[in-house]
């Protein structure tokens, strides 16, 4: 079996599971509790805090930890629209392409009151910095742009975004949850002043993750009780998963370089392989792009029976984001950058592992070549596009 | 050591960290994934919702994962008043000694315009049924009481109040946070709509906790984002520490008779022995009361001291909540029952777990009579209530 869906969930690393285990069964105590036991496990938890603040260029106090990405994003989001809207600016920038995570956030902000601007995306998958700049009005409080897509993998010029954020005194939050632990973050040196993160994406558990925000931004609670996380973030601290998370995490960026240019290669080679399927084109921009981010689409099949069977060839792949595989909507991140619905239901995202081998990418590329040929050799729509009744959009 | 703060957090059972480390390392997929690896996560989730369901007397599809305890509270709040709000109705009963995850949840809905009321705790720890239905009122679109006080372990007539509730047509929500797994809890006999609880209070794992809501109640969404949890809770389910509660959980529940009869007899006797030291009393009913639980106020001590003591004699034990130990208050639930600010801070909270012995009990109670007398050997407000200076307020 080759599991090909990291950008879905990742396995944990040995190390992670380790520190995890090793929490869970001696390090029990509460970190709010005075006692030795219960101090001893908030030290393990500012321990971690420092381990991820380095990890990103970060200090400790600007860390908060929270259940996973998706209420990282949220918390960072509606903390700076209520600080917008102390200053009477509610305008909010974010691209069409974004997760969930931040667009149905701002959705809900939307319905408060708050204007959002979603920039368009380019075909490659990018925007730029200047169309942000464009963009940004006098009263914008917020951009939300993510570091890297979750389903095409495309990079945007995040250090530019921030520049043009601070040249214009405006927040900006970044869904770093695809990126981090796969390339090289500084928050410094990357101008960002949000950025969420989720543990599970980088060889870490599920159902941590974290919120880095500068210290002079005042976070807003998505959970109110008690006073853990400097009152920002109720709920007794999941000590075991916030020290696996600060594991991995560490793990992933010691090796950045080694995993990268490792993976770089099969990647691309995984992409020529692929790309002699006649009619199929890749997703995103070739070089702006995560080391183990494929996806294609290909003309005249669906989806859901790719995937299906690909997995009965033993390749795990998805067609978009896990967070909405229920949907029969074609996901709207390749909307986003023009394809067509026809178009962006043949899609397939394969997201490589740090440990694939040169082997497994060849059987990729094979059951991939003989399944989409197999699906098009019963589709309607295939034999309408080869006999000439429909015209072929992917050349 | 003696680890007697179970009340904070408690170790998890060997069950739930085999469940845990089993999951983690094997079945690592994301369950909202179409292929094999994530059908089997989904499998694993979807039997932990049926195990936790059957726990309560509930269906699985009533079940929605959380974070934990204070996100579940913050969920069902919010939830209510959203429906409420939608019929005019924005009156909401709880108590004065409620969790913080409940009670500043209730005061950002203040802000909003709902009209809060507080029901007065009787001194032994416990509200009535009849005092809810003479705070209900035509615009009441919720009543949240907590099934038993984190605090001073008292136990409410949750079934009554259940029933006036629904009798009046009010939903009702309980935190069980403390109560789970301690105590019998059937959601249809103590007519419960929603009900939160969190795992770390049951020997399972921290960061993970569910919220119960009845088919019918419309829950919106604390976090925004993917369809997971049927679109009310965004973020990937976090597989391995929801199963391993579905396991601390069921055996919790499993040993609740034998672990009752086996507790309270030390609890009581435990409270016998402490109620030896002059001029200290029992925190709420003795009857009514956790299985595990015994707090004391000790006139002329300060509760911080005396747990610092308590820890070099190897004895782990809380003044109240840790959810609130960095603060100097004294604690809100004393306050509620009534105990004045100085009393209230020379409180001890024993939460004791279920394998405690006979002989951990005396080394307890030798433990406190000696640091108690210790520190009262050295109050100048100890001195002042022996030379008649001041009045004794527990006699």
């Amino acid at each position: 079996m080759i599991y090909a869906d990291n950008a879905a969930t990742t396995a944990m690393s040995d190390a992670a599971i380790n520190t995890m285990t090793e929490v869970m069964k001696n390090i029990y105590g509460n970190p709010s509790s005075l006692y030795s036991v219960g101090q001893k496990a908030k030290e393990v938890l500012e321990q971690a805090r420092e381990d991820v603040a380095t990890a990103i260029g970060a200090c400790a106090r600007e860390i908060t930890f929270t259940s996973g990405g998706s209420e990282a994003d949220n918390q960072a989001i509606v903390s700076a629209a209520i600080l917008g809207a102390k200053q009477g600016k509610k305008h909010i920038i974010s691209t069409a392409f974004e997760h969930h995570a931040v667009l149905h956030t701002l959705r809900k902000l939307a319905k408060e009151g708050f204007e959002i601007t979603l920039l368009d995306v380019h075909e490659n998958g990018l925007v730029t910095a200047e169309e942000v700049n464009e963009a940004i009005r006098d009263d914008t409080c917020l951009v939300t742009i993510m570091y890297a897509n979750n389903e095409i993998g495309t990079i945007q010029p995040i250090r530019e975004i921030g520049a043009v954020c601070h040249e214009r005194g405006v927040l900006f939050h970044t869904d770093a949850v695809q990126a981090i632990g796969h390339i090289k973050i500084d928050v410094e040196r990357d101008n960002i002043d949000m950025l969420s993160a989720s543990a599970h994406k980088f060889h870490g558990p599920k159902g941590v993750g974290f919120l880095f925000a500068r210290k002079n931004i005042r976070l807003s609670n998505i959970i109110e009780g008690g006073a853990q996380e400097r009152g920002k973030r109720a709920g007794t601290e999941n000590v075991a998963a916030i020290a696996a998370m600060a594991t991995a995490l560490k793990e992933a960026v010691n090796n950045i370089d080694k995993n990268s240019s490792n993976l770089i290669p099969k990647r691309d080679r995984l992409i020529e392989l692929i790309s002699k399927i006649p009619h199929c084109e890749l997703n995103g921009d070739a070089k702006s792009r995560l080391p183990g981010n494929v996806n294609f689409c290909f003309e005249g099949i669906e989806g859901e029976s790719l995937l299906l069977l690909l997995d009965d060839k033993g390749v795990c792949a998805s067609s978009g984001s896990a967070c909405t595989s229920g949907s029969l909507d074609p996901s709207h991140v390749l909307l986003a950058i023009g394809r067509v619905h026809d178009v962006a239901h043949g899609s397939l995202r394969l997201t490589l592992s740090e440990d694939i081998t040169d082997e497994e990418i060849d059987l990729i590329a094979l059951a991939v070549t003989e399944v989409v040929d197999r699906l098009r050799s019963f589709s309607p729509v295939w034999r309408d596009l080869v006999n000439g009744k429909r015209e072929f959009i992917i050349k």
